[in-house]
Formats: C-alpha cells, sequence, structure tokens
C-alpha cells in the first residue's frame, strides 16, 4: 500500500498557469479567491488528505467496511476521527453560501479539494459529495425557514445529507417510484422502501438529512407526480435542540463490489407512524428540483474518475519505481519503470490522468462563470457549455478512471491481483462511479439526446469551433511537439466535427440511429476535449519556456500532451466510422436471438 | 445470479460448420473424432457444466472460497463432489495420450470442453488446467519411468498437478529464482519457498504432484541453470501404494481480487529434511521443458477470456430481457434489452465472445495440425501459426474477457455493482487472466520480440496474405452485408500490414521503438484476426443460406460479423497510428519525472 500526495503542482498549473482561476476570481464575489490564498489552502488540505484521510482507506477495505449491527451502521477505524477534522478545519464550508456559514469559494477551488478527498479515500469522501446535494436542493428551492433550519449544520458538516430517488423497481427511470407521502399538518408521512442510499445511515455525525422523492396520494403518473421532501433522522425542536427519532431506519446495507467503507443502506421510511417529512418547494416538481443540482452531482462523480486515476497512478508508479524484474531497456537491469511496456502502462495512467482532470476543472471554471458572471451572454455561453460537457465529465472520466485502475493492477502484475497490495481496491472502488449518478449510458443519452440534438448542435459545433481556433493557434508554432499535438489534434476534432453532422443528420431521419451511437459520441467528444486541454497546457508550457522558465513541469507537459496525442487521440477516427455505421447491425437481431 | 447454458450451436457451427472439426478429423490418430462423437461430448459435457460446476460457483465466491485450516486447504461446499463426478466422468482424460489411460481426442474438442468448465466455474477449472501442465511436462519430458509412474493418475484426474515457477522476486524473470534442490542419491532434496501456487494444496483428491523449478548448487546463473523437478506431495511406494507425506506444505493462501474458490498457496519445500524431488530431463534444462508446454497453457488462459466473456454474455442477457425500465425504442415499454444503449452493450459482448472463440478455436486446430499432420511442410506452417498466435490469444482474449465482464456489470446498472447479482465476481475473476502465465505485456513482447523480429515477419505477413485472400474471396460477393465487412476488414488488414513493416523497419533502427509498440500491436492483431474469422463464419453462413440452409443461427452470424466489422474493426487504423509514433513520448520522461 502507498501513500498518497496531492499532485499540487499539476492542480496548480492549471489554475494559475493555465489562468483557470484568475477567469473565476474575476467573477463578482469571488475576489478574495487569490492565487496565494488558493495556494495556501491547497497545501492545507492536502496535509488532511495524506495524513488524515489516506491512511485509513485500504484498512478499511480489508477489513470489510462499514458494518451494520442492531439498526446502528459502525464506519470503519478512524473514520469518525477523520470527519471530526474535516469538520472542523471547516473544509465541508468551503464552496457554499456565506450567508449560512459556507466560505463562498469558486466551485473550482472546491473541486480541487475534492479531488484530493477523494483521491485519498473515496468511500469516506461520498458522505460530503452527499451533503453537498443535500445543501444545493435546500439552496436552490427551500423555504427561506427551511434553509435557516438546516443549511448552516449541513455546511458546517455538522449534519450531513443524503440523497433518497431509488426503488427496487425505479433506478434510471425514476419516474417509476412509489413511496407516498401523505399530508398531516404542517409535514407530511413518507412511507415507503428505498435503495443504494449512500450513507443513509452511519455514527460519523448526530443527525442526518434525508432528501426523499416520494408521491403524494392525487400526484400525476411518472416523473411529473413526484415531490420532494426533508426528512431529517433525528427531528429538531423549534428551538434547535434535538428531538426524538424520526420513523425511518436502514434495514440492510449492500455488499458491494468496492468503496466498503460507505454504508449503502436500504432504508425504510414510515413503517410505523410515518416518517415526518417537510415539502421542498411545490408538490409535483421534485425532479425538475433534482435536475437543478445534477450538473453538480455529475461533476463530482466524473471528478471520482480523475481522483481514483491519480490515486492508482501514483501507487503504480511507486511499484514500478521499487520493484526489480527482468532486465531493462531503459535503466539497464534497474527497477520495471525502465520496460518500456509499463512506461507505456504508466504514461497511458498519467495521460489519461491529466487530461480528465483538465477537462473537469475547466468545466468548473465554466460553472463558476455561469453562476457569477455579470454578463448574461457570458453566463448564457457558459451554462451552456456546462450543460453540453457535464455528461462527457461524469462518463468519459469515469470510464477512464475504471480503465486507469485497471492499468495499474496489470502494473502490479500478481501482486496487483493480491488484496495486500491495494491496487485491487482501486479496481474495485472505481467501477461505481460509471453506475451512479446516472449511468454512463444515460449520459450519453443525455449528450446526444438532450445536449447535442435539442438545440440542433448549436453548443457542440460552438465547442468544435473553439478547437478550430486553438488548432490555429498552434499552426502558428514550429517545435516539434507542438507540431505534432496539432496534427493530431486536428484529425481527432474533425471526427468530432462529422460524428457531430452525421448525428443530427442522421437523427431527423432515424432516432435509433442517434441513440445507438451516443456511447461512442460520448467517447470520442471526451477524447478531443482532452486532447485539446492538453493542447492548452501544452501550449502554455511552451510559452513560459520560451518566457525563460525552468520549472521541470513545463517540459512535462509537453511529454504528456505528446504522448495523448499520439496514442490516445488517433482513436477519434474509428469511433466516428463506427458512429456513421448507425444502429443496423446493433438493432438486428430479434431478442430472443440474443 | 443466473445459470450457464454452454452455447453449443456457437460451438457447432465452429467446428462443423467452417470445418474446423473436419480438419483435425483428417489427421492421423485423429479418425474417430467424428462430427457424432463429438456432439455426443459436447452435449454430455454441457450437462456437467450447466448441472453441476455452474451451481456451485457464485455460493462458493459468496462464501469467501477456499480456506486454509492447520494446513489443510478446504474447497468451497460442492467442490470435490463435482471433481468426483468429473474424474468419473472420464472428463479430465479426454485429451491425453491413450498410452496411459487418456482418450487421445483433439485439443479442439478439449478447448471446447475446457470452455464449459471455465465459464461454468473459472476457480473450479483452474484445478484440472493445472494438471493439464503437468502432464504435457512430463509426456514431452519424463523418463519411460516416470511417465508410468506419473502419468496415468494425472491423466485420469484421481491426483492433481501444480505448477511451481515464481518467487517473491522471480515472476516474469523466472531466471532468478532462489529455490535450491541438491542430489542426494537417487534423488534430490528441494529447499525454497513458492509463491501464487495454484491448487498447491486441497482436499479434492490424495495426491499432488507439484512440478518444481529450482537450481542444483553449481548451476549457472539465470534462466539457463534451473532444473524441473517431480516432488510429490504423497510419496508413492514403487508398487504404486502411499508412503509418507513429503516435507512441503501450504504456508498460506493468499487474499485475492477474485477466483476465491482457487486456492493460491504460498509453498514451503524443506522446512526439514528437504523434500524428495525427481529430476525431470537433464539438470539446467527447466526452462526449455517449460517453453515447451506454454503453448498450451497459454491457449487455456487465453480462452479463459472467451469463457468468462461468455458467462458474462449470458448472466446480462438475461437480466436486460427480464429488468423493466424505462421506455424503451425497439419494444415500447419492456425490457431494457430494448434501449439501443444496452444492444449495443451486449452486441458487443457477444461479438468479442465470438470472435474471440473463433481466433482460440482456429488455433487449437492448428495445434492439431503442428503435432499430427502427416506432412512436415504442413506441420511447420502450422507451428509458425500457433507460435505467431498463441500470445495474441493469451492476451488480446483475456483482456476482451475484462472488457466483457465489465460491461456485464454496466447491463446491471446498480445491481451489477452488488455482490449478489454475480455480474461482480465475473469481473473480478476476470482480471487474473491477463496477469498470470506470462503478463499480457510479456505477450506482447514475446509477438513483437520473438515472433515478429526474429523470422523477420515471415509468419505475420503470411497471416497478412491469407487475410487478403479471405478478403479477395469477399470480393465476388455483393450482399450488403459482405461488402460492408469486407471493407471494414480490408481496413483494418492494411493497418495491420502498415504496423508489421513498420516494427520490423524500426527495429533495425531503434528496438526500443519496436518494444514500445508491442501492446496496440498485439491489439491490432487480435482485432484484425477477429474480424477475418467471423468474416470467415459470415461468409459461410451466407453459403449455407444460399443452399437453402434457414437456421436462425446462420442470419445471427451476418449480424454479428457485421457489427464487429463497423464497431470493433475501425479500432485497427487508430492503433496503427499509435505503433508508428514510436517509442519518443513514451520513453522522454525521466524516472524521477513520473
Amino acid at each position: 500500500m502507498t501513500s498518497y500526495d496531492a499532485p499540487l503542482a499539476d492542480m496548480r498549473f492549471l489554475l494559475h498557469g493555465l489562468g483557470l482561476l484568475k477567469s473565476v476570481n474575476a467573477l463578482p464575489g469571488m475576489e478574495e479567491a487569490t492565487e496565494d490564498l488558493v495556494d495556501a489552502i491547497l497545501e492545507e488540505a492536502s496535509k488532511l488528505a495524506r495524513d488524515k484521510l489516506a491512511p485509513i482507506n485500504h484498512p478499511a477495505d480489508l477489513a470489510g467496511g462499514s458494518k451494520l449491527e442492531n439498526g446502528v451502521v459502525r464506519t470503519p477505524d478512524g473514520w469518525k476521527e477523520a470527519y471530526d477534522a474535516f469538520v472542523e478545519g471547516g473544509w465541508n464550508a468551503v464552496p457554499f453560501d456565506s450567508d449560512f456559514g459556507g466560505q463562498g469559494l469558486p466551485w473550482l477551488v472546491g473541486i480541487a479539494l475534492q479531488e484530493m478527498w477523494q483521491s485519498a479515500n473515496m468511500a469516506w469522501a461520498l458522505c460530503p459529495l452527499l451533503t453537498q446535494g443535500a445543501i444545493e436542493l435546500l439552496s436552490a428551492h427551500g423555504s427561506n425557514e427551511q434553509k435557516a433550519a438546516w443549511l448552516p449544520k449541513l455546511i458546517s458538516g455538522e449534519w450531513t445529507g443524503t440523497m433518497n430517488l431509488t426503488e427496487p423497481g425505479a433506478g434510471s427511470d425514476v419516474g417509476a417510484l412509489k413511496t407516498r407521502a401523505e399530508k398531516s399538518g404542517d409535514h407530511y408521512l413518507i412511507r415507503g422502501q428505498k435503495i443504494f442510499i449512500t450513507y443513509g445511515e452511519h455514527d460519523l455525525t448526530d443527525n442526518t438529512v434525508h432528501m426523499v422523492l416520494a408521491r403524494t396520494p392525487d400526484a400525476p403518473a411518472g416523473v411529473k407526480g413526484i415531490s420532494l421532501f426533508i426528512v431529517p433522522k433525528v427531528m429538531v425542536n423549534p428551538d434547535g435542540s434535538p428531538g426524538g427519532r424520526n420513523d425511518l431506519r436502514c434495514v440492510s446495507l449492500e455488499e458491494k463490489l468496492g468503496i466498503h467503507g460507505s454504508p449503502t443502506c436500504v432504508m425504510a421510511y414510515g413503517d410505523n407512524e410515518g416518517a415526518v417529512g417537510y415539502l421542498v418547494g411545490e408538490e409535483n416538481r421534485g425532479m425538475e428540483y433534482m435536475f437543478t443540482m445534477m450538473n453538480n452531482a455529475r461533476i463530482s462523480v466524473g471528478l471520482e474518475g480523475v481522483s481514483i486515476a491519480e490515486r492508482a497512478y501514483q501507487q503504480a508508479r511507486a511499484y514500478a519505481r521499487e520493484r526489480v524484474q527482468g532486465k531493462t531497456v531503459g535503466n539497464g537491469g534497474g527497477a520495471i519503470i525502465g520496460h518500456p511496456d509499463v512506461r507505456r502502462m504508466l504514461m497511458t495512467m498519467r495521460a489519461l490522468t491529466e487530461a480528465t482532470r483538465a477537462v473537469t476543472y475547466d468545466l468548473a471554471a465554466m460553472l463558476d462563470i455561469s453562476n457569477r458572471h455579470k454578463e448574461e451572454s457570458w453566463r448564457t455561453y457558459a451554462a451552456r457549455r456546462v450543460a453540453l460537457l457535464t455528461p462527457v465529465v461524469k462518463a468519459w472520466c469515469t470510464d477512464m478512471g475504471v480503465e486507469v485502475a485497471s492499468l495499474g493492477v496489470q502494473v502490479h502484475g500478481g501482486m496487483g491481483y493480491i488484496e495486500e497490495s491495494g491496487a485491487a481496491q482501486h479496481y474495485r472502488d472505481a467501477r461505481i462511479a460509471p453506475i451512479y449518478e446516472g449511468t454512463n449510458g444515460v449520459q450519453a443519452l443525455d449528450l446526444v439526446g438532450r445536449k447535442l440534438l435539442r438545440d440542433k448542435g448549436e453548443g457542440a459545433l460552438e465547442y468544435v469551433d473553439e478547437v478550430h481556433s486553438l488548432i490555429n493557434g498552434l499552426n502558428q508554432r514550429s517545435e516539434e511537439d507542438l507540431v505534432v499535438i496539432r496534427r493530431h489534434l486536428a484529425a481527432g476534432v474533425d471526427a468530432l466535427d462529422n460524428a457531430t453532422h452525421w448525428l443530427l443528420d442522421a437523427a431527423g431521419g432515424n432516432q435509433v440511429d442517434a441513440l445507438a451511437g451516443a456511447t461512442p459520441y460520448l467517447r470520442l467528444f471526451g477524447i478531443v476535449a482532452g486532447g485539446a486541454m492538453l493542447a492548452r497546457l501544452a501550449l502554455r508550457a511552451t510559452e513560459s519556456i520560451e518566457a525563460g522558465g525552468d520549472d521541470p513541469i513545463l517540459a512535462d507537459k509537453l511529454v504528456v500532451a505528446r504522448f495523448y496525442a499520439e496514442q490516445i487521440l488517433p482513436q477519434a477516427s474509428g469511433l466516428a466510422t463506427s458512429i456513421s455505421a448507425g444502429s443496423g447491425a446493433i438493432m438486428a437481431l430479434a431478442e430472443d436471438r440474443f
């Protein structure tokens, strides 16, 4: 097992070198997020991640994770101490509204911190991730009274939050849910069962605020008949003191492939008198409210792919440096890092990690711009970009997280298959991220159906044009690395351009053709977006070198971008070919011929 | 959890439809392997796989697999009953020499059976797979006395065999091993520790025959100083009756990511008086002997990729047919199999399974031809093909096994992450196959270093020529499916052709360029080989339809081949582009910049 050190230099190169923080720092209300302050925050956060969160990650997994005993969930050793330190340090409050105790820092900074928590301990970091969802929902749709009652302790982290959407027959199709909510005076009584509730029950805090989707008796069928409720684990008296237990409990924990430290609960609401719930906003608008928070949640889950990739890379790198095996080309009999094939694996892991991180951070900056820019045209532009790239970040980054974690196992050889090494844990942990918060198939349909076809390609083609502009900028450069990067990026964006037009044309005829091509289209989008971001970093690094910069990270950025251009971007043309094959062979078999 | 039914129709289409069995049946000594006999064997085997092996697979995994208690390994519930039934049915003996009780059937048939055992229960099937290795070693290199002493009970399955290569500091680099063998009268005394010994200790049989690599005191360093020994768990008296325990024991079991039913042992030899071992062949030739059996073992492990893919496909298919979620395009609100994106996943799983199976079976037939053809020129040709494609089958099929198992998890959505569903087990089990029996990186180096460069591309370009001939044959056809298949296959083989020439040229200059491209070259080779085999199946299916055939499998073969051509083969050109980028960016970073 290896330690975790936050990749602060890489993060800083994105925030400062590329200028992402500058664009956010210029927004109204974000003036305090200066380079110095952010550096200090990152530095402090990296200590918490390294010293408190990372060391308890693998032991918790080996010990079997959280356990349910007599209705109480016991989190693994060290979980609560780490959580207390997290709350005491004010880390939970970083990106939230200062009116309710938040620190009001940009999402861009919040994302960088979240990467550290997730890399250090993905299972643990899910707890604040879910709290974030509850905070966003209440901030956007709660009454002033509700905000005052619930937000301060959620933002401080003294209480945690959960999201209760899924039921046994209602996963991707949330509209099929059956949980009932009946009005009873100033509140509702909730009755039903929810599954896959992350941190639905735990021993980290005194109270948990469940955000629960349910139907009122006369609600219309489907997604338009779903309402959203606040359902606390422990009732809260008007003076803020704790009341009695609400009528809800954790019935069982799921035995999962990974993230064992994170309790995944089956929750029963209202087995007795009914669980007290408070309606958020209006009846029947619950799904609409959910959608307003999905961008952030999906970006955070996409970031899990980046985070687990970074952790797997650090672990594989450490092993490859230490492990001596066979004669090597690169270092004449030293560690396996000298083998070209091991190098290829490590470079692939690194390039995918840096590319997914760059796309995700860029998107986080766009999210801040869409929320806060003083000009509406900028907000609209940024919001369109956020809508377009959110499914790409969620799905592509999490798919790459799985791929990188799998490469991490492979770098370890036989030891990678032994749980003691820790590489296998990342492979298991990573596998959830393509599934939850909307499966990656759902993301692809969102990208093609809602984001591409609905605006007739405006957002996508605007993006393609920007990559073309970047390529035009690269055309001015004669450095070999940049020439090679430009050539592969140009081929990649041409493939994306062609596929985009093909889907727009196809959808006019056969909708199934567009839907059937959604997954390779999303992959193609991610690959090109990653290549474009690494090209921007390479260009910036070259400019810095020209200006006399001698930080070795500058040369590294050129190597990583060129590796990605040569080894990853060439996948683009094949994907475009596959997309334009249409749905024929995909849908040709009768169901009973499978 | 779902059941397993052997894909007999697909197997028969390869054996009979495509004519693989016919080519083997014509070999000297293989005359008995008629279509009727083989069909009867497959039918019987499928019952054992379905009724005895498959049902105990998932329960064993959930219960934690094999356990070590006081030096004794207890295999999971049902393991021994299944093994007894396997031995009583004579299944262990199928492909082995009839002089020692084997049934003398072709490897081609053995491979089809092995697919069933592995699909039904990969962890269980490893036991006979290791016995197969011991049998092959002894058959090829044992003295007549040794053969008579050990082969009959290994072939019947009354005893099992193991392979003892790996030590803590000697994995891929076997030459670094430290286990000692000192001569003592008619035998040697073995002392040392071996790790990762599959079924090194278990309760299925009375005796286990360990094949152990060790060094004699004056042996030269490296791989040329390694000798091979027979080291039985229980000594055998001259009359064949059991003697005392040999000085060896299982020290511990590894906690692995998957294949929990299969005990992976740390073995200690000679802790006390020294373990009695019998030299096989001559001193210092152990590695040479090992290489003679590696083709079969590597093909069998490649087949594990096919097998786990088939099992994962069957499970995902069953789930996708039953699970109702959301509105579908294909079936108007029915099961998720109607969703285009789920279809794409299932079709990908199926196409990769069928392609990997076809390449593996074709290679097994080549193995029989290389062993038995009466004309030397044919044996030489077939041996060259076996040498070329063995690393491709080992690495490509196992990589695809992981990919298909991962898709199987994804088809299940949230349920896929829950161990109860069984999908996660396949994902964990599949992950070992790219690692053991030579990591897939080692396979790629074998392909490029030993198979491509050493014969200056003769074998590879001969293969490329054959695919060109197949394409010429397809040129005669105007059916749309075949036209599309031909077009994509032609692009694929052109990419393979170009990459082959690039590597041959590059190796003349910079060896590292060739080594750094080994992994994408192997992937490219696998993709094209799979496409070529599916094209052959499609062509044969078309001919059968023309001849009046109306079995629905004929139309299925066209759909699967076209899907593969459109969705998988287009990856080829990008891989060729990446290979020809050379090693520059792969090797550019200094080790301390990782």
